[in-house]
Formats: C-alpha cells, sequence, structure tokens
C-alpha cells in the first residue's frame, strides 16, 4: 500500500503535522504541503458552454501526485471548525478534474482509494470538529473513496499535541493500521 | 438596521445570488463579492514572535466593509458540503484580524450583530449542508455574533433554484424580518 | 397516496401536534399516538439463538396500521435535543420487527414509503434539532425509506408554534406537496 | 472522585458493557442498569396548572443512587444511531426532576460533576454516532454537566468490541483518566 498525506496547515511543524509523523513513522509516504503551493480557488464552469477554463497553478501537479497512491491521508489544522481555507480550495478544484478530459479516470481512480483524516485544534475539537468529519465523510461518499477513520486531536500552541496522550495512542493504531 | 452581504460564489447570478436577491429584495445592502477580491490563505503566526505579518490583498478592506452594519449575510453556493474556499479563507484570516492591532475593538464589534447564513446545493443540501450550518453556529459563537436564522436551498443548473419554492418562501420570511 | 402520522408527544394539543394538523389539513390519514398505546423498550436477542420473544404489547398493531400507508410522518416534540423517548422505544423495536417471521416483508414495505419528520422544540431547534434530522436520516437509510422533509418549529408554551411564522409557511408548503 | 455507570443495553454482558467494564476496571463504581428498572416515559406537566404528577416507578431511586457521584458514566448500545429508547426516557424525565420540590438542587448538583458516554454500535459508529454525541453535548450543556469526552466502539456480535483495538486502547486511556 502506498500512501500520500496532504498536509493543510501552514505552519512548519504545527501540532498536526507533528501527529501526522508520529502516525505515519518509519513508513514511505508522498508528502504535499498545500502551504508550499498555489492554488487558486474554483472558477465554477460546470454550467458554462465553454466548460471549465484551465488554470495555471500547482493544482494538477498535487492531483498527479496523489493518484498513483492507495491512501490519501488529509492532515489539516481545524480552522474556524473545518479543514484549512487552503484544504479546501484543493477540494473544491475536484469539481473541475471530474469534467477535465485530461482526467477521464479521475473519479474511478480516486473511488479506488481509502482515507484518512487527521485534524488538530485548539477549541474542543472532539466535539467542535465533528461537523467537519461528517462533511469529510460526504466529499469521500461523492466521489467513491472509503473513509478508513479519522484522528482529532487537542492543541493549540507549538508542540501541545504531544500532551493529548489519547490522540497519541491513535496516531500509533493508525501506523499500525498503515504498515 | 443595516445590512452587508457577503458572497462566497464565483458565478454571476448563481442559485444563492438569486436567491439572495429576492431575500433582500428592496432593502439597502452592502454587497461584497469574494470573486472579484483576492483574498490570500492565512499564514498563522498566532504563536510566532514577531506575530502577524500585513498582507497586502483585499482583505482588510472587505473587514472595514463589514464592520459598519449590524447584520452579516453569508451567502455561499455549497461546494463539498461546505462553503467555498474563497469564503473560508476569508473567514481564516479573521484569526489574524483579532490580533491586529489596527482592529482593537474587532471582537466588540463583530459580537455585536447578527447573522444569516444562505446557502444552496445540488446534493441534498437539507440534510448534507447541516453540518455546514453547526459550524457556522460554532464560528459565530466564537466571536459572539447571533446566528438569527439561515435558508437552504436546493439547485444545481443555473435558475434552478426558482423552482425551490421551500426556499423561496424562506427568503420571503426573511425579506420581511430584514424591513 | 396514503399517510399516516405517528405522534411521538404526550401532551394533548401539544404545539407540534398543531403544526401537524396544520400540514395535514383537509387531508385523509391515518393518526398514531404513541402516548396512548404501551410500547416496551425492545430486548435485544438478535444474537440470541432462540431469537426474539413475542411482546405482548400495542407495538405490532402500530406496524400493522402504518405498514399500508405510502406515507408516514414522525412529529415529534424535541424532548432533549432528540425524538421523545417513546418514538425511541417504537423505533428501537423496528429490529425485532426486521427478523420477525410475522413480517417478512417490512423492510421491503418499508423501503417503498416515503417520510417527513415534524418536531417542534423550546431551546434553538434549529441548531440543536439538527442532530435529531441527521439521525432520522441514518434510520430511513436503513430500512430504506425516502426522507422527503422535515420541518423544525419553536414553541415551548402551549400554543407558541403559531408564532413561529417560518414554521406555518413551511407547514403550509408541506400540506400542498401531500395533496 | 466517585462514579457512576447508567448502562442503557437491555443484553447481559453486552460489548458496551464490555467495553465499560474495561474502562473501569479495578474503580469503585455504583452500576446502574436501566435494563432491571422500570422507567415511565415522561408526562410532560411542564405547562400544567397543577404541576408534574408523582410517577411511582424506578426514576427517583436511580437519581439518589446517581447524585451523590462527581463523575456520570453514559454507557449504551446505539440502537438506530442514539442512545437507547430506555435511556432516553431516562433522561426525559430529568425534565420532570427540574421542576421537582423534592429534588431542588437537582440542576446544581448535576452543573457540579463530569460526564463520559461510552458507546458501540455496529454501522459504521465511528461516523454515525456523531449525532449522538452532539446531543449528549447539548444535554450535558443544559444542565451544566461537563463533557469530558466519549468512547465510540464497533461491534454487532457478542464479544466482537473485542477486536476493536482503538476502542480499547481509549478505554484503557480513560481508566487512567478516572483514577
Amino acid at each position: 500500500m502506498s500512501i500520500a498525506v496532504i498536509y493543510g496547515g501552514n505552519r512548519s511543524n504545527g501540532n498536526v503535522e507533528t501527529l501526522t509523523k508520529l502516525a505515519t513513522q518509519g513508513l514511505m509516504i508522498e508528502e504535499i504541503y498545500l502551504k508550499d503551493c498555489v492554488i487558486q480557488p474554483i472558477i465554477d464552469k460546470r454550467h458554462a458552454a465553454e466548460g471549465f477554463t484551465d488554470v495555471s497553478d500547482d493544482y494538477n501537479a498535487i492531483i498527479d501526485r496523489i493518484l498513483p497512491h492507495d491512501i490519501l491521508i488529509f492532515s489539516t489544522p481545524i480552522y474556524w471548525y473545518s479543514m484549512t481555507g487552503a484544504m479546501k480550495n484543493f477540494i473544491d478544484r475536484w469539481s473541475q478534474t471530474l469534467r477535465d478530459p485530461n482526467y477521464p479516470d479521475f473519479k474511478a481512480l480516486m473511488s479506488s482509494k481509502k482515507a484518512y483524516v487527521i485534524a488538530v485544534g485548539g477549541d474542543e475539537p472532539y466535539i467542535k470538529g465533528l461537523p467537519m468529519i461528517q462533511q469529510f465523510q460526504h466529499i469521500f461518499d461523492f466521489v467513491g473513496i472509503t473513509f478508513e477513520g479519522y484522528i482529532l486531536g487537542e492543541g493549540n500552541k507549538p508542540g501541545e499535541i504531544l500532551q493529548d496522550l489519547k490522540a497519541l495512542s491513535a496516531a500509533d493504531h493508525l501506523r499500525k493500521d498503515l504498515q
């Protein structure tokens, strides 16, 4: 099984990155940091006669990097009770790829994948992060990805995630599942 | 009562814009179209010694436009079961404004406001849009905004919202409340 | 189309009953008041060798009354952010009927039905009632019922629902849909 | 810290009971099995001139047993994506106790407590059990209980919970927290 991690945060070595590294320690993973990429918000042309316009940013390159993998890990700090805007823009663009003649197998390829979500927040993530988990379920359902599991962790200041023993333990379990 | 509408969609005359116009017909409103603005994703420096860096994009100008109003209407198409990435990036940046010495009263001003959400989606928005509504509640709670109500509408192709009689009726009720 | 209403409340002429009557005014409906029935909590014998034991209460008679109808309306006051315990006990017993040789077609019959939920609560039902709506979606999905729509209304003291104009309007729309 | 566990299931040695025993192993706990108690559905007389009528069932005795404790653990199988009807009837009756002159301090006493939820279900409990968790949050908020945490486990047939290593590990963490 081959694994790609999509990091949605913009802080280097942030809490969710730390937690994700623990969950993937010792495994070969393809790591994508959205903070180092330019991803334009989608221009919705689903109903335009001319169809979508090609966008020259880093989005397609990211798609090319994730498509070969069996497992996708969405790793995001919880900003305002959801994934980061950067990660949301990335997912919004899937609507374009679903209609992109250059990616005729996008949905079929996505539907063969399994996904995990790892998210860390500072304001009661175990409760207030649940709508985001439900949204990921809907997102994954739409393209046919199997939602294998998620880890919610609590942390605000740098390094605080290391005090969330439950999250660390869950990361440990995930690492065993991924092996 | 003075009203600002924040449009999160990028399609002109999209379904949610249509529904929002019906809900605000005849009222003086300040209209902000995020699609015409550049809003950078937040660079999280909450924990950096130097603090946040000024960003030269359109974000602060939008904040300046919404702060004088009593009522905020967040009008967004439902992309992938949540607000658009553009709107999410806009809200993510509030974390910066909350610490911005140029906006010492940001939270106090926001906490005196009332908000509505109007959202239109194509895939069972009455059910699959609910996590987004819960997130808006958490967002508004955090800054003290009173969540006065929301309208979920169903529509995919341009103009389809006009067939969602329940949503049109709810827009009519909202218009009366706003007068 | 023939309609059965299942009332979960125990107060005569309660707010949700009032709202439901408005939504069904002038229609032939079969009305079931759970408050007038004895429904034992389920004794879970799904995994017992001997299977479920017949229970002599009013449950099967209710099932017999709802099965012939095309549309089920679940009408419940929101107690503690969910359906009443009486309605929950009624639904819990479906697990028994799903294995009851006297009802070999239970799931098939249920899966041909459409359902609506009408619920009234006193503590921010438009937000805090949403998890209950999500649960009804899961419940209906399990047996294959189509979840056609729901109305949430606000009311605490007797008669207060008549001040929730949005709910009244939604009831009016529902009545037209049911005709 | 003294602990009471309220079991909502009706099957002896069911999966959630097993998980709860692991989480409380070696601790002094007061155990309440709702299956062995008679709890009438609430008759809502909040708005009746005469007020609530005394009910002669086991409910008050359970309240008397839980009130002295600092920590309440709500342990329930997930029936139809929520707590059992028996547990719901128990909680519904709190509305009566909140107005019962024999329990003038009910809310004050409850608000000093911490609570945990342990729940096991067979149909994607990690996702489909989340609305129930949100409801418990609302329930606890209403009476001022602090929601300390929850464990969701997966299991259907007797004993299956022992294969959910994540849940077992979470139970182990909870046991350490409770010591």
